[in-house]
């Protein structure tokens, strides 16, 4: 089933309590698989809060990086209250997102971020995002309690569940190739000297961010990836020759 | 404004922290009107959980009886998540309902009631509604958390109310920048060996067709153009110094 090949993914979530509600929320509307970026309290797989859905929290995967907890999904969507928060990323209102997560989810997995309690989401967190979907919230009081953001979201969700028309189009990018796209950008980048040496987060962030807008097929990400290593690899030949 | 018409009722409600978080959904939504028919803690007006909220919190209004919380609405709707519970119910699914909420919001209060935590609303209560509003949950876990209840509600009916939203999208990038990019890549892809030396009709089409199926932005292509054009400088200046 599509709803199966979504990964909701908590990232540095403080309250276990969040974390259990998020459990049963999941579980009211359908979707079983959550992922776990750092929780600060790693007990939270005990959360009270999980009425319902204690299987669930307790087959939650837990990782180090958001890298990781998205590698294997063709689309990684982050969940933001805030208006225009970087005008980098592409924002899909909730009702025209979840549509398109839908689609989405007839051909792979897709990853929905959600970030920390006082934060939300890093900068380096969005930057492994395709686009941002945002829960219309009133001006002065946009912060929703996190919970509570994962249940809106997941009612939308399900509520847009229902079939929809075909679309023949290549499948997309997985999220690990287009990181590995971004390791090689980033190396030939240095190599030319449009980017200083050594790793810079902010400047890492923005290629990560440039990367992902593109919305790439999976077989255009590996042609990519090729141009670039045989491009490296003459930039490396000519520097070697060069210091000789 | 048609928002303020609403109120909110908890009946019987245990866990200061659900009112709490009822009242941070409701101030994220836009609506201010909170009734709370005996609390199980009286000291519900200092829920922690009330983020952003401590002010309508405090405004709350206390009715013994739900009698005397509805009073002066002309619509009492009740809400569940369990199918049938009053074959003498008229049940709305949750869109529906918001649509028919917001047309009598129009004219009118309107008092949307949420019963306590374990057992919902009581029949006696239920006999208050006109008809009940029903989330669409999974069959094996239709019952939702309190607060979670109420956000995903007054989500459904602040969507059904205001203008459709705004997409933030940058302008796209104009076909001649896309031209200048597919240039500047076949060269880079020449001098690399990536591809033979000399115009190849066929394999420029390819490399054009790979850069629109990006489809760019304009400042993203403008990017890109100065990344490809830092690569063919390194690759030039590096075939100079090792050609001598």
């Amino acid at each position: 089933m599509d709803s199966d090949r979504l990964r909701v993914v908590l990232v540095a979530t403080r309250n276990p309590l969040n974390l259990g509600a998020a459990a049963r929320a999941m579980s009211n509307f359908g979707f079983r698989h959550l992922r776990v970026v750092n929780p600060y309290d790693v007990a939270f797989r005990e959360a009270r809060s999980a009425v319902g859905a204690a299987e669930l929290l307790a087959d939650a995967e837990e990782f180090k990086t958001v890298a990781d907890a998205v590698t294997d999904c063709t689309l990684v969507v982050g969940t933001t209250a805030v208006r225009n928060r970087e005008l980098q990323h592409k924002m899909r209102a909730l009702q025209a997102g979840a549509v398109e997560i839908r689609r989405r989810l007839r051909s792979g997995r897709v990853a929905l971020l959600f970030g920390s309690e006082k934060t939300g989401l890093s900068n380096d967190s969005l930057s492994h995002c395709h686009w941002l979907l945002r829960i219309s919230t009133r001006e002065e009081h946009p912060s929703m309690n996190l919970g509570q953001a994962v249940a809106v979201c997941l009612y939308e969700l399900a509520r847009s569940g229902g079939p929809a028309p075909k679309r023949t189009k290549s499948p997309s990018a997985s999220a690990g190739n287009l990181e590995r796209l971004t390791r090689e950008m980033l190396a030939a980048l240095r190599i030319s000297g449009y980017l200083k040496a050594g790793p810079n987060t902010t400047t890492d962030a923005k290629v990560r961010r440039l990367v992902r807008r593109l919305e790439l097929q999976e077989d255009d990400a590996e042609v990519l990836l090729g141009m670039l290593r045989q491009m490296l690899w003459k930039m490396r030949a000519g520097k070697a020759t060069g210091g000789e």
